[in-house]
């Protein structure tokens, strides 16, 4: 009898759990899966859907894997990240809106995994500090450690999946000056909540999701003035009073930002909404992905296999369109290479392969053709497992119509609603427009006693 | 010919930094020194003292290392940490206040190793990332990463010199309520100043040197209340008016503040001084000290060598009255244990003497008694070793002076001066009282065109 194949999940977010699920499914159909250990900091599972008031460290002293805020609502719709086996209507029993807040979406994660015994794999609050690649016995050496306890441990394992994220260590680069700013200066990484920013002038540094979220946050929360400063150009939304974008930050002098335009402005607060990096602090160079933040990462056959060693998994290691389902698609995928029902081809093959994919990546030239190439890519994953087939092709539309919704109404986008593309069902319209809903608490958001609004706010 | 022992430091802090200096005074002496190699993460030495304006992790997405705030000045006398080998009267050309603000600590400090070459022996930039023991082999296996290149490099060792210091990993206990707390809730760890501050409410969580020196800070900076929250007992300063203690915080209801007695406050901004936890996330359970933080941790012989294994040594592990030259003295018996100048005695002597240490610690019953405790300790380090002799005893009478002059003017306690114990120099008056300073460049500082105060500001 050949030996049971060991493998290590590393993180139990929303990939860590994905892949858990996919073992658990072909548990359920009677096949002999490997014997799976999930490691995770945390004390609960859900990676960045499990809120932390902490900044910076954590409780051990582990840097915050978090970078989730009080008042978080999805900014995509949620049409676009359902599971194809666990849907929105399954969970929640009635159709709910289409933006939900995080804690309703983190209830929807976890709510998938509670009436497995998965739980029982996960090895919470124990950091990987190390893994080791071992060519003589073709095995991994990892070495842990329990945090309460600070009991370090080795084992091996013959599969590493890689699910720790890659929005959880701040790209944050040096502003002149900025060392001298008198006020509050953190990374969206830190940033908790804009309760606190109300009559105050704020700066969000950068022109992407961070910053267009987390000022129209500090906007909604009351702030005197929310100013964003892009590199190369504008997010270029219809704006309400109260709201600009200026070009670069290109030094402080005291509390005063100057710009590349020249202009100058006095700040209270400043975010540095300046993205993320991928960083494995675990891992030996040689199989540690590193950036940039793309659709198509270097070195992963089929986005999941580490091409030079492909004992290595990473899982929702691309920039995201899709995301839950996204990541579902691949665990699904490297379940069936670890257990032998898919082999993984020949070095050639996987290159080709790579060369292919990568051709389709670097003629991408619009956010549409990016969220194609991603539709195409979790299509062409979702054919090739037992992952329930659902219609990849309408949620690539849905965030199309997102990005146009978006760019219509930029404090408005979140009161719309999409169709499920998995149930079919319209999602509901929801009791309350989000710039006018300060409690985003889950008892609040399902309330069906709440005085719906006569009419939608216009932007 | 015998191999040439090889050596790694990990952290160029104060306590690495006397290390190198240590091996460097042997050298110039003539001798025949290890190898040694310096591993400090940041881009400069200084440790503690190399202020950075980031918070939480840094550039490269690893746990800042200092705590240190911008405004920040002395909180004990020079005079109580002067290095034997190197005057600040040498180093500034003339007398310098008692109590000077971080830079000019920094520019002290690193001002020593600036006629050496010992910079060459520093991997800047460079995280120890696990180190092993090998029984067969009797050596250590350092696994490090050079950040900016993310490559990882195995290497081994005779002796690991700990210095990477334990006021860098904060303690901070949940409390309830405190996750929807919507102002900024920090650990002292990441407060960087209280300019931002001004006409706002206050609360520092805790009783010890950060709750009193943040606390001063805010209040310093024209907070509209400072109230700091004791768990066991208050500090009992003669607070000025706007600052008070109250028992501790509870809870937390939205932004009002639940203390033990009943009473509650509304708060803008929360800082949690609950010290640090020594946190070795390099070292294998069974070399990793662990809390708490007093003057004579368990498991080390003299304060320093790693009992349990004592090819490990620990330098400023020590919760700390002496610093700079307690460090040095701990260095130069590292060095001479070493280097064999001095053999590392058999584990039944090493337990006697830990044993007579630890019935003295165990003996001690006030701050004054403590203080005495680490000059005998001092005292027996420089007697081992050619480290220059000084009057360890008259540095601990400076501390019991300073304590009580602390007790009779909190604010203004840093406008006095003491007597070096190195050269006889009694210390400068400064030009203007802490209180009133705004300015803490070390320009500012040593600028003698300054108009001194007329008198001294009354408590």
């Amino acid at each position: 009898m050949e030996r049971k194949k060991k493998v290590a999940i590393i993180g139990a977010g929303p990939s860590g759990m994905a892949q858990m699920r996919a073992f658990e499914s072909a548990m359920k159909q009677g096949e002999d899966v490997p014997e799976f250990v999930c490691f995770e900091k945390q004390s609960d599972w859900g990676g960045q859907w499990n809120y932390t008031w902490r900044t910076g460290v954590d409780e051990f002293g582990e840097p915050v894997h978090s970078s989730m805020y009080r008042n978080l609502w999805s900014n995509g719709p949620k049409e676009g990240l359902e599971f194809a086996d666990y849907s929105f209507d399954e969970h929640f029993g009635r159709p709910i809106s289409s933006y939900p807040p995080r804690t309703v979406l983190w209830e929807y994660i976890a709510g998938r995994l509670k009436q497995s015994d998965l739980r029982q794999h996960v090895r919470f609050e124990t950091v990987v500090r190390f893994v080791n690649w071992d060519e003589d016995t073709q095995l991994f050496t990892v070495l842990s450690e329990h945090l309460p306890s600070q009991e370090t441990r080795t084992e091996t394992f013959d599969n590493i999946i890689v699910a720790s994220g890659h929005f959880s260590f701040p790209n944050a680069p040096e502003v002149s000056g900025i060392e001298s700013f008198p006020g509050i200066v953190h990374h969206a990484h830190d940033f908790r909540g804009a309760e606190g920013f109300a009559d105050l002038d704020v700066l969000v540094v950068g022109a992407s999701y961070s910053a267009e979220d987390i000022g129209s946050q500090a906007f909604k929360m009351g702030a005197k003035s929310v100013t964003a400063s892009y590199r190369s150009r504008p997010m270029g939304y219809d704006w309400p009073k109260g709201f600009e974008e200026r070009p670069l930050v290109e030094r402080f002098d005291g509390d005063i930002a100057h710009f590349a335009d020249g202009s100058t402005k006095r700040f209270d607060v400043v975010i540095l909404c300046t993205g993320y990096v991928h960083k494995y602090p675990f891992l030996p160079t040689e199989l540690a992905l590193s950036g940039p933040n793309t659709v198509y990462p270097e070195g992963l056959y089929l986005g999941v296999a580490w091409d030079a060693n492909p004992n290595l998994f990473y899982v929702g290691a691309q920039d995201q369109w899709f995301t839950f389902n996204m990541f579902d698609a691949q665990a699904w995928t490297v379940r069936d290479f670890i257990m032998g029902k898919t082999p993984i081809p020949v070095a050639a093959e996987r290159a080709a392969s790579i060369a292919e994919w990568s051709a389709k990546f670097d003629a991408i030239s619009s956010e549409a053709e990016s969220i194609l190439f991603q539709g195409e890519y979790v299509r062409d994953l979702i054919d090739r497992s037992d992952y329930p087939d659902f219609s990849v092709e309408e949620a690539a539309q849905i965030f199309i119509q997102w990005k146009s919704d978006k760019a219509k109404d930029i404090m408005g986008y979140r009161d719309l609603t999409y169709r499920s593309v998995i149930t079919g069902t319209r999602a509901a319209k929801h009791h309350t427009p989000w710039l006018e809903e300060l409690d985003d608490s889950v008892e609040r958001y399902l309330a069906t006693d709440v005085e719906p609004e006569r009419e939608a706010r216009s932007a």
